[in-house]
């Protein structure tokens, strides 16, 4: 509750966009223009590195790895280094790793959720089965780490592999409150925190390593990154209920229709009357869902202010994230990874 | 196939078998009772090291890990160690590595088998759901890791990534074979030396690499682990087929109900008639299986000797392997060691 607490007030005290109100989309595009080579890079190292005399491995990687998706955590590994001054390469393998265990993590998530999309294609589970995305998902986070033995560093080590356990933590703490609407506020921040915020720090933390900068610049990209996952995260889940997506064009209701417990559910449950938490039990842990159930929620949420409330949470976060930038000079990769903190609050999916 | 081939030679000239003719578990129950204070101190890391807040993981973990396994991989560690004259410990810490990559594979394997009983037990996956299984495999995967960087030596990581990779690519290509009569010899000992023999060399190797020994040992040492893996798998293979585990209350006939293409059946099928190769493929490309096809399939399997040519192969592994221990003095642990050549040839499943 404490970093919650005290994100809230970060948010409050700091700016929760940077100014120019560009859209959502220009700071992805400015961050991946300013770190243009180095990301040239990292994806060539990716498809080089899912490479295996076993053609079902990159065939299935190369599915889920290129499929176009926004190389976020690279990006942020790769910025953070230049923001720190670094000038080697040793960044775009971690670059790689960090992909790498991301997509090992959708892998594993799509055979999980029994997601029958993602980014608007079918999942490399509905196309190849369970058990090829579990088994080329092992392969990919082995891959990661015989990247980080190749760079030597055991600091590193230490860092991606502690996230990655934290990762399976969050993971499984989701699957147990899932269907569970007596989760507590609490229990929801741990699971965005282990599922997504762990990876996002690590990613942003590697960059000061390599660059061998003090632990305070380390600590600071480490909030950076945590703050940023965790709006990230707050929005996707606030996205899931909002009507802008289906004008869009995109898919809500995935959520819902797994039972996921995210705070919109958990603001809308607890502003509830009696009749509106048995609507909530009966979708979400018995999950006798109908046709207009999902309009329903979404009515729900919004009349108790629930999505308002959890893009409020998002921005206090994205505050903290912006704060945690201070230890540095001002500088085109600090301007570019605080327009990444807007990105991620304003973006649609 | 070389590889093959020269154990093939090693087996015929060299003892298939310990002298004594003492029976297989004894071989295991010696060998245990040779590190014992070593294995103990690993079964501690074990539990330790699966701890977290989470409660699942530990329980799941719980399950499959302190099932009353054999801990066959840890003890290769723990005797490979001394059997170089290691007086240190960390070699408890490495033989916990490999038990729970191995235990991370298991609990993915069940998912993707979707086999219902694992050591006369329900598997984790029917107790838990493929989720958990899933998710849980992936957090022993990352907590290997994690102790592997506190043991601190890049090497020992550089090998367990390696295997882990391998593991992975085995699996896969299992996958891509399974159902399909037309695998060849090499596709199938390709799938055994990733799925099986890989881990085994490894968790041997790291043996002679805590003794800080020169390569020529760390060579011989996964030369050995490497021919008893797939030694142990071909057993493990034929077991599936044999008419004795039935008579001994052991399940057979798993892989033929999935459909796997083992070298039992490669080696009926390649001797069968017309006649019978359509057995073969209705019963395994098209899985329309029916109660009595299992005795059929034994009987096949019987008739053309694939039974006892699978042992007679499983056997020349065993021969190499003992070979490549001939580098070593004789010492208890090495006649511990060459007791469990027998041991994972003549033992029951």
């Amino acid at each position: 509750m404490d970093a919650y607490l005290s994100a809230e007030r970060a948010g409050t005290a700091a700016a929760a966009a940077p100014p120019g109100g560009a859209k959502a989309e220009d700071a992805l595009v400015a961050l991946t223009h300013l770190v243009d080579a180095d990301l040239a890079a990292c994806n060539r190292l990716i498809l080089e590195q899912m490479q295996s005399p076993v053609a079902l491995i990159p065939q299935l990687a190369a599915h889920i790895v290129a499929a176009g998706g926004k190389r976020l955590r690279p990006l942020l590994t790769l910025a953070a280094a230049r923001l720190c001054g670094y000038a080697g390469a040793r960044h775009v393998g971690l670059a790689a790793c960090v992909e790498f265990i991301h997509t090992a993590t959708l892998l594993h998530d799509d055979v999980v959720d029994e997601s029958a999309l993602r980014r608007g294609q079918a999942s490399a589970n509905a196309l190849f089965g369970n058990k090829a995305s579990v088994l080329v998902g092992d392969f990919l986070f082995a891959r990661a780490f015989q990247l980080m033995v190749d760079d030597g560093s055991l600091k590193v080590l230490a860092i991606l592999s502690r996230a990655a356990a934290t990762i399976a933590e969050g993971e499984v703490l989701q699957l147990v409150t899932q269907n569970d609407t007596e989760t507590t506020e609490a229990q929801y921040l741990q699971v965005i925190e282990g599922k997504t915020a762990a990876l996002f720090a690590a990613a942003t933390r590697v960059g000061a390593i390599v660059a061998s900068r003090p632990v305070a610049e380390e600590e600071a990209l480490d909030a950076y990154g945590r703050n940023l996952g965790i709006a990230f995260q707050l929005v996707d889940d606030a996205l899931d209920y909002a009507a802008e997506q289906e004008q869009l064009g995109k898919t809500v209701g995935d959520d819902f229709r797994e039972g996921k417990i995210t705070l919109p559910v958990l603001l809308a449950y607890a502003r509830g009357n009696e009749h509106e938490r048995a609507f909530w039990r009966r979708t979400l842990e018995q999950r006798e869902q109908a046709e207009t159930d999902l309009p329903e929620a979404q009515a729900l949420i919004l009349r108790h202010g629930a999505l308002r409330d959890t893009f409020a949470r998002a921005r206090g976060y994205g505050g903290a994230a912006l704060a945690a930038l201070g230890v540095f000079p001002p500088s085109a990769e600090r301007r570019a990874l605080e327009g990444i903190v807007a990105f991620c609050i304003e973006r649609a999916r």
